[in-house]
């Protein structure tokens, strides 16, 4: 019996050990390979020879490892150049998969990620190798082709939502309130900003402005927004992408001395709700507050969906049943049947139409102002954070999994 | 029978209305008081006649209203002048005082308004009222005197410890790790920065360094600090307090253009974080992040802390028992028995012993390196983060009670 192996790639989730774990407990059941293997620090570490074996954890770490946030087998941003720039990498790759008898490759991550799978299953077609590779999907960022949505998003949009709520109910205690401003993540795709829209009930009505990268951002009318708001009710709230562009396609925070590229040449932002503040500030000359939720976004597991979680953890299991039916090259995915009752089913897709792609918001799921959200975009986000995870504490802090022990 | 007022002012806590439940809750086994009045956004609402009758509230909305964060009741800065000064602001109050037949105001703040507390008291003595007015402190900074800790700061310690846990496993994934500021409130004290130590646990010694308000900021001690723990760990985290200064007295963000002041002249900082990353990053060269938890600590009541919501009630309760020793000008507060089993008993001082005051962290509990504390401020700090509170959601997102209604 052959073994498989697994990796994790790119930036965390509060959820993508659940996706691990649901490869490990349906080879349980299913048993089809004798060993399921980890490489830590994605294929940087399995270059180095990195590499655990799953089997080995008790039962009690591999359940804790489940509700722990941030990719416990460690992550890497290597980009794999092409066969021809970079022979070395596939020849010690396929000799390490050689050597431990690997039959599938399960890869989680993004978009950046998922060009790894596809370009190793295409060197793995070449030299005609009969070992299988699978991308499985992660990220905040929501912004992935060829899937209705991605793990780990819908935990990323309860933080949001909930942290929107109660920053509404303290911005709004005193006679005379502010604006407040929450940046969210997001490059070029709006969908972490959008969830902020599920803070909204009965009695709440923020964010009252939804400030998208799809949208370009018109400095003018921005605020003449707030202007609106601010004398209707006193208080303002508002959600607004790191990545929101002008008319030029400039970035908001393009000359901020913090500009920082990763190793993909994405420009790393920070700074645009600062910006925004010291814009804000100058004109209304009222207090005006600016929070980056930055890093929490992907890792806050305290205030996980559930529904996140469970999907996160089915879209391993379902891994396997697309390495039996002999597929290589896909990524896993998944189809939504409908919102209420909220069901989705698992597919898998070619890699080719995923990799280095982004799924931006529809047009038509943001409002003709381009200051909010339509009621069917929040049809689709509103499933995706409902119910809670109960994590474990311990000397009142989350009872988490250590990882460390692994990655050294 | 008399009636009492409860009212709220200064910046929120997530459990400052456990204390108004407390008073009320306690007056129905009691009952000391026919009503149980609420003043709306603290005296300068009470001034404008915005009163409402807590005993109309039904059982439901009471116990919602005990699990919301910030100040259900609206808050203020108002600062009240002298007798001498603001002579109107007297007259006017104690008018409605006994046009409502008062016989206790609880004023439940921070050092501000321990302030009003004692003028106010002062003035009734000086024209013979019987009115009797007692302070119920909170603040996330637990920076009030004649105290052992404060309502509110205990929730926000907790927040800070999980954030420090969290974005720890977030920020050690790689094989190159970087460099992680995590900003924590606190103007001039240094207990909230001093809570991320609670995040340590048996596989985790971050945060790694710890600066504090009380020590003197050396830039360049702090990076060979840096350099050092780097070296070793491959993986830098340290919590900073907005507030760190360097040995001129001068707040390392004093030149930041967002630079504002709030009505008692404080000045409201802003990008020591930043300010600190921008430092890091070009000493280093490499991944350096920061986040500014801002008033997040103060509302974030879905990580609160049990012992401290359960203490924030108790001692609205005990400030019934207070007011019924026909004490005035006083504070409620906690002496500590002992950390472990941990045991506190419910006091009241004199509030002219902590209007205006600052409890900064003693030196002894700092280490002799002025970037960490010692296990004894661990021990203090222990108790007050555990128990967690189960907030109850709804639709994915908590379900706080609406004060809305209540504000208008």
């Amino acid at each position: 019996m052959k073994n498989c192996i697994v990796a994790q790639s790119g930036g965390p989730t509060s959820v993508i050990n659940a996706s691990v774990i649901g490869v490990f407990e349906e080879n349980l059941k299913q048993n089809l390979y004798e060993n399921v293997y980890c490489g830590l620090n994605g294929i940087e570490g399995i270059l180095d020879n990195s590499i655990i074996n799953l089997s080995e954890m008790s039962n009690e770490e591999i359940k804790n490892f489940k509700y722990t946030p941030s990719s416990g087998l460690g992550s890497c941003r290597y980009k794999l150049e092409s066969f021809n720039d970079c022979r070395k990498d596939y020849l010690k790759l396929f000799e390490i998969f050689s050597k431990l008898d690997i039959d599938t490759f399960f890869y989680i991550g993004g978009n950046d990620s998922m060009d790894t799978v596809n370009m190793l299953s295409k060197y793995a077609r070449k030299i005609n190798s009969k070992i299988k590779f699978i991308g499985i999907p992660k990220t905040i960022d929501n912004d992935l082709c060829m899937t209705d949505h991605t793990p780990g998003f819908g935990s990323a949009a309860k933080l949001i939502a909930t942290t929107v709520l109660e920053t509404y109910l303290d911005s709004s205690v005193y006679l005379n309130n502010g604006i407040f401003i929450l940046e969210t993540m997001g490059r070029n795709a709006g969908w972490l900003t959008a969830a902020a829209a599920l803070a909204r009930n009965e009695y709440n009505d923020a964010p009252d402005l939804i400030y998208l990268p799809e949208v370009v951002f018109d400095k003018e009318r921005f605020l003449r927004d707030i202007h609106e708001v601010f004398e209707r009710k006193n208080c303002v709230v508002i959600a607004v992408s790191e990545g929101i562009k002008d008319a030029n396609g400039n970035f908001l925070d393009d000359n901020s001395k913090y500009a920082k590229k990763d190793a993909f040449g994405h420009v790393l932002h920070s700074g645009t709700g600062k910006m925004l503040e010291s814009l804000v500030f100058k004109e209304f000359q009222c207090k005006v507050r600016s929070i980056e939720l930055n890093v929490l976004q992907r890792c806050a597991m305290h205030i996980a969906s559930k529904t996140d979680l469970d999907e996160s953890f089915v879209i391993g299991q379902k891994a396997i049943d697309t390495a039996l039916a002999n597929k290589s090259g896909h990524v896993m995915g998944f189809k939504r049947i409908s919102n209420n009752p909220y069901q989705v089913d698992y597919i898998s897709s070619d890699v080719r139409k995923i990799a280095n792609l982004e799924q931006k918001i529809p047009t038509e799921w943001i409002n003709k102002d381009g200051n909010n959200i339509t009621q069917e975009l929040y049809d689709y986000l509103f499933p995706l954070i409902q119910g809670e995870v109960n994590v474990n504490y311990q000397n009142g802090i989350p009872a988490y999994y250590s990882c460390n022990h692994l990655n050294k």
